[in-house]
């Protein structure tokens, strides 16, 4: 082949070579301004563990990974009626089948929270709902910018750069059970703040927020006239005794998009079955219930399957299940915090739910490190124990543990921690 | 609540109302960018059927909707054994498992064409495959366009303009099996053109390019250095003694991002699993590649049941099922074209392969028709046959009929057609 056009090739950045003739097609901005915060992190730390220690992994948040805590037999056997049936393998709407957005409605209505089929969109997964609304809230063009979690989960992040719009964030409390800094996320506002993103249960602080601290966030929101995006991905995934209070249940006048889906508390994360819930007390998101279904149509919705199994799945998923996924974690979470108490340089946080705990690493105790970083490095090197670094949740010095796995593993892991902590610990 | 900061609101697009304190919250460009062409036409038609003949819907894309056409029974026993094995319940690499990559490789590997794993990115569903590769390589903020087959499918126009880039249109030639016009094709580039879409073979047109034609196309892509994205969804759907060629078999030296999947061949479009082929023989897509993986994390991927199902179910379909389905539709073509080239001012078009054939409405023979909108309602209200107008894949004054419902339909559509064209026929 030849060439014929020199000028066209001159303006779309060719490698000019005149041996091999090729030439090196760019990537968009907006595929550059895609950041996978996690990865770069953790790949950059170039993990070695301790070839004498059998690795325990307190990075994964993914609950399936050790087989322990397993789907409800009512989740599979649904899927397994719906396949063998064989009515669910072709389109459905793209923002989902109706007899599942009423099963979803159905499922999230309870005191205090109505919730119409006609509010509910499904998506391909928690991460496609949360897209789909930013997108349809955020306009990069506009210089617009969102507010969201310190520390937090760095999904927002992603996807807010991905379309031009900054991220901007406002300060949770550690000592305030990760409460928001009212104050401060109210300084962050601007005319140009198009979202304020909760994630309430909260990855990675596993904090459950008090009615009282909605409404004062809420508040912020209506007197600055800010919608609100509300991922509640860990909705009711909170231990005995807490309580988990959805935002739609606060009749506070904003407008807020929910997110959440069976990921989490159905322990089925891979299935991708996430939803919006458009709340609109006043009526002032017509134009956002249009986006939301415009945007659906890029991508056709989830799979079928799951959604055909979604109304079983939902009705047939007894109590008991969720109670002893909440137990479990429960349990969980106070042998990790018990044994790290101990732990000479480490203050570790109590959650309230989720299935995450967050631990302090008393920096000025181990000099030797330099940063957070060096020390979850190091940690995986003598111990085997990997932690994500809080660097991966904007909160450098702390360690993120997912207490989904084992007790016995997570022990040993915190036994091990501790001897760690004790060993470099310098008074 | 109050207001404390009126001057932000005002800024805020808020509309005033002393008694009902709302404000109006205004979707973004993008997402009001994002249009559905087909939904727009059908839904201002505002189609009424004649209520003494039963509907038959020549018009949906969707091979499962009569019952006539099922997926195979080793894709359904694949599926409910991993269901019921439980081991593909959580997260896999947002691009997709490591053992369902093989197996598209595999699948995909023939004659002429070799696919690594390295270079297979599942996606969810064969849109979002477009989604991911208009949106790596074309730039709004760069004033990019995108070169698209006219008549075509409205997704790759919906994909580019949500994210502000143009869909250019290069004409599909009736006459010559729907062919590229390579003169218009390449009167078309400009500095700023991002990549040529291909859809071969091609939805609404049934054509299966030559090798010879695809040779033609991709020599304006080599020499304009412009990476082609081809949608090769409809995949050896093609009718007996009609060829398949991919573009990866022909070894032109234009990068090119193949996108796929089970929906059609399979028969299982909700199930959504797609993929993207990266086929890169001079290394000039690195950019591309990691530009890909980056945007598979926005939404995580497509279902992971289907991921752990899809090496038997590529494996294990016997080839007698895809010569059924070939079969089955190359006699509902065959019925369809027999009929309506008897119907007085329609010009159908044979087509080579996928589920569509596309038929010409002679509008001069119907004055009292002003366009071929009217045509196809009119045609609704009195024969409750309802066919796509051309309108919605850019070709005014044609039908798209869907030829995969059962055969004695396909000939009682078609015959009711041919009363009705004989009804209005005007010398």
């Amino acid at each position: 082949m030849f060439d014929r056009e020199l000028e066209k090739r001159a303006s779309r950045s060719i490698i000019e070579d005149p041996k091999v003739d090729i030439w090196r097609v760019e990537a968009s901005s907006a595929a550059k301004n895609t950041r996978n915060f996690i990865r770069e992190i953790v790949d950059n730390l170039d993990l070695q563990p301790n070839p004498d220690k059998p690795v325990i992994a307190l990075s994964i948040g993914d609950p399936t990974v050790y087989g322990n805590l397993k789907a409800a037999d009512e989740t599979i056997d649904a899927v397994k009626a719906v396949v063998e049936e064989g009515l669910f393998n072709g389109y459905v709407p793209s923002t989902g089948h109706q007899d599942a957005k009423e099963a979803v409605a159905e499922y999230l209505s309870n005191d205090g929270v109505e919730v119409s089929p006609k509010d509910v969109i499904l998506c391909s997964g928690c991460s496609s709902s949360l897209e789909h609304c930013i997108t349809a809230l955020a306009d990069g063009s506009k210089n617009h910018n969102i507010l969201i979690p310190r520390p937090g989960f760095p999904i927002y992040r992603t996807l807010a750069e991905h379309i031009g719009v900054e991220a901007r964030y406002y300060n949770l409390i550690p000592e305030n059970n990760w409460e928001a800094d009212i104050d401060h996320l109210e300084s962050q506002i601007d005319k140009n703040t198009a979202a304020i993103v909760l994630n309430n249960p909260s990855n990675p602080c596993g904090s459950s927020f008090s009615k009282e601290h909605l409404r004062n966030i809420l508040e912020v929101a209506y007197n600055n006239r800010i919608p609100v995006i509300a991922d509640e991905i860990y909705e009711n995934l909170v231990f005995p005794g807490e309580q988990f209070t959805s935002t739609a249940s606060l009749n506070s006048g904003v407008p807020i998009l929910i997110c959440g889906g069976l990921a989490k508390r159905f322990l089925i994360p891979g299935w991708r079955l996430g939803w919006i819930i458009v709340h609109d007390e006043f009526g002032v998101l017509d134009d956002i219930r249009k986006a939301l279904n415009s945007l659906s149509q890029r991508i056709i919705g989830s799979n079928t399957l799951i959604q055909g199994a979604l109304p079983a799945i939902l009705r047939n998923t007894p109590q008991s299940f969720f109670d002893s996924l909440t137990n479990t974690l429960a349990l969980n979470a106070k042998v990790a915090f018990e044994e790290l108490k101990n732990a000479r340089g480490l203050t570790p946080f109590m959650p309230q739910g989720t299935m995450y705990m967050l631990v302090e690493i008393q920096m000025a105790k181990f000099p030797m490190f330099e940063n957070g970083l060096e020390f979850a490095k190091k940690m995986m090197e003598e111990e085997s124990v990997f932690c994500l670094p809080g660097d991966c949740f904007a909160i450098p010095g702390f360690l993120r543990l997912v207490i989904t796995v084992p007790e016995e593993l997570i022990r040993e892991a915190c036994q091990r921690m501790t001897e760690f902590c004790n060993r470099y610990y310098t008074h």
